[in-house]
């Protein structure tokens, strides 16, 4: 009688996914043994290692049911095992990514779960906070991943390790700096007669990506937590669409007001109501952008298979540069040159 | 004889403390017990509600010890529980925080911990699954945090709610982004001598900010998963200060070839080396500083009661902002004017 089905060996499955997790399960049984046969070997097996269930088979191995500790000790000696088992049991697949895993056990809460293959043969088991214990490592991995750090990097990586983790990055940071570079570029000769927009350049670039980062944040907790489905993502862009264009509006309000005071006290040549109408529009624009970005970045990244958080930060903030600096800029020149 | 002890109210405990997650234990028994005793008890409460672990207390409701369904099938049905049930289980406490509650319990794995308070008093039980569950979902809220995102917002927040949530941190990011503002309006009369300037600052405050958020990152993933405990912090500042400074080496190399080759195909009036010395320098000296302020922003906020995810980008970008093209700026002064 088997007390471990074939042997299996987790690294062949892909990293996060259930296989990786598999342990072999301890209490197999045949569906004919009777509750003494099986309390004598549990007996037998309990001195060997901890375990919770014993998983009912038939001769190939196809999973039948469940019996609990319990069960044993309620039920007659005599009893058959499949006379009671819990049949249909809910049982979890190997390919199974983490979050997919954690959506489908999160409202459950058992100690452990079988795991089966298409055809039901029981392959493993996995403990239900070891699901959950490396959902919360993973996830904490996020906001490293969104700017450029690789999702193994801890507290006590080596320096050269983190290093070349990091590095490529930044240099591709870099080039998406020079996109935004050149789109002042472009307008280098109306910054030359107009220099106060330099002092609003750094406004308007942080002020759109921060408000891109947020709606960024929320999409990628909907990617992870399982709650922007396929479906519904049409009505989260728009309300995020919808939330750019009203904190734009808000903030750019008080960002206009600070361009009013700040033209007023320098005494520009441009009329200071033109320019901080200039930055109220620019504002409410890249916002605007920001919102969209924020919910399309991550939705592209899952499309073309990545994950989703994956250097998200820094092509958000690419777009967001862009879009910001390019309309105040090129909303100044239209206006204005 | 109790069922139950004394009864509690979950919500009476902080949010984010295993208190919140508590649940009443359903078989609480003496010791003197015999193991048929205590089957004929099981059997009456299994009818009622799923239990994992028997808990033995004395007559203060003291915990004693725990005996699981497995100790009960495998003893003899005159041995006393507490004859052989596990002493000095281990337990949690009620104002244990998640973080700290996931960090005792990552390597233990139990479906169920009992929770006590200081005097050994069983007050309730909480699954293993569950501290896992709630952390992961408290961790997933770490990105939206960063940059000024409740913690209870999720993807189908209402508009309005959303609206309420996030507003309030995007003034406080305009107030700051004024802040670097203030610091280029400093030097308008270099830039409107040296237009080319203008078209650098992005690429400055970009790059250290996204090089600050990488240490920032890992900074909150090390306080989230308890790796960066109170004295390894200084080893941990000067790695992360090194790296901004090796990745600052690097990357200000690109930098400056960047304005090198900008300004040559410009034919700007000033050397295009000395241009490209000044954005080498000065982005060697602001990824230092965003380094740095990677680990002190979040050791800060803690220090100060704070979460230390809370608007932590918001303000490490105001940092690594005046830092970088106040750098920039002031080196080009000095060196040029």
């Amino acid at each position: 009688m088997n007390q471990t089905t074939a042997p299996f060996r987790a690294d062949s499955y892909p990293e996060h996914t259930i296989g990786r997790l598999m342990e072999n399960p301890v209490a197999v049984f045949p569906g004919h043994l009777s509750v003494a046969e099986a309390v004598e070997r549990v007996r037998e097996l309990a001195t060997k290692r901890l375990f919770t269930y014993c998983y009912i088979v038939d001769e190939a191995e196809i999973l039948q049911g469940v019996v609990t500790m319990r069960d044993l000790l309620l039920h007659d000696r005599e009893a058959r095992l499949d006379a009671f088992m819990l049949r249909n049991p809910f049982v979890l697949r190997p390919e199974y990514p983490l979050m997919e895993a954690m959506r489908q056990t999160v409202n459950r809460h058992y100690p452990s779960y079988p795991v089966c293959d298409d055809r039901g043969m029981l392959l493993g088991i996995v403990r239900g906070s070891r699901i959950f214990e490396e959902q919360a490592v993973e996830i904490s991995a996020q906001p490293g991943a969104m700017v450029g750090v690789e999702r193994e990097e801890r507290v006590n990586t080596p320096f050269l390790r983190s290093l070349k983790f990091r590095h490529p990055w930044l240099q591709f940071n870099l080039l998406t700096a020079f996109i935004a570079a050149g789109v002042v570029g472009l307008f280098e000769g109306t910054i030359d007669q107009i220099v106060v927009l330099a002092v609003f350049l750094p406004v308007l670039a942080g002020q759109s990506g921060n408000t891109g980062c947020q709606a960024l944040a929320v999409s990628l907790r909907g990617l992870t937590l399982g709650e922007l489905k396929p479906g519904r993502e049409n009505q989260f862009l728009v309300k995020e669409a919808a939330l750019g264009l009203a904190n734009g509006a808000l903030v750019g309000i008080t960002a206009g007001l600070g361009m009013f005071f700040y033209a007023t006290w320098q005494q520009t040549a441009v009329s200071p109501y033109v320019l901080s109408a200039i930055v109220f529009l620019s504002m409410v624009g890249s916002c605007f952008l920001s919102g969209v970005s924020g919910v399309m970045v991550p939705l592209t990244l899952k499309k073309f298979g990545a994950d989703p958080a994956t250097a998200s930060s820094i092509f958000l903030t690419t777009a967001t540069d862009v879009a910001s600096m390019g309309f105040f800029l090129g909303i100044a020149t239209l206006w204005l040159m």
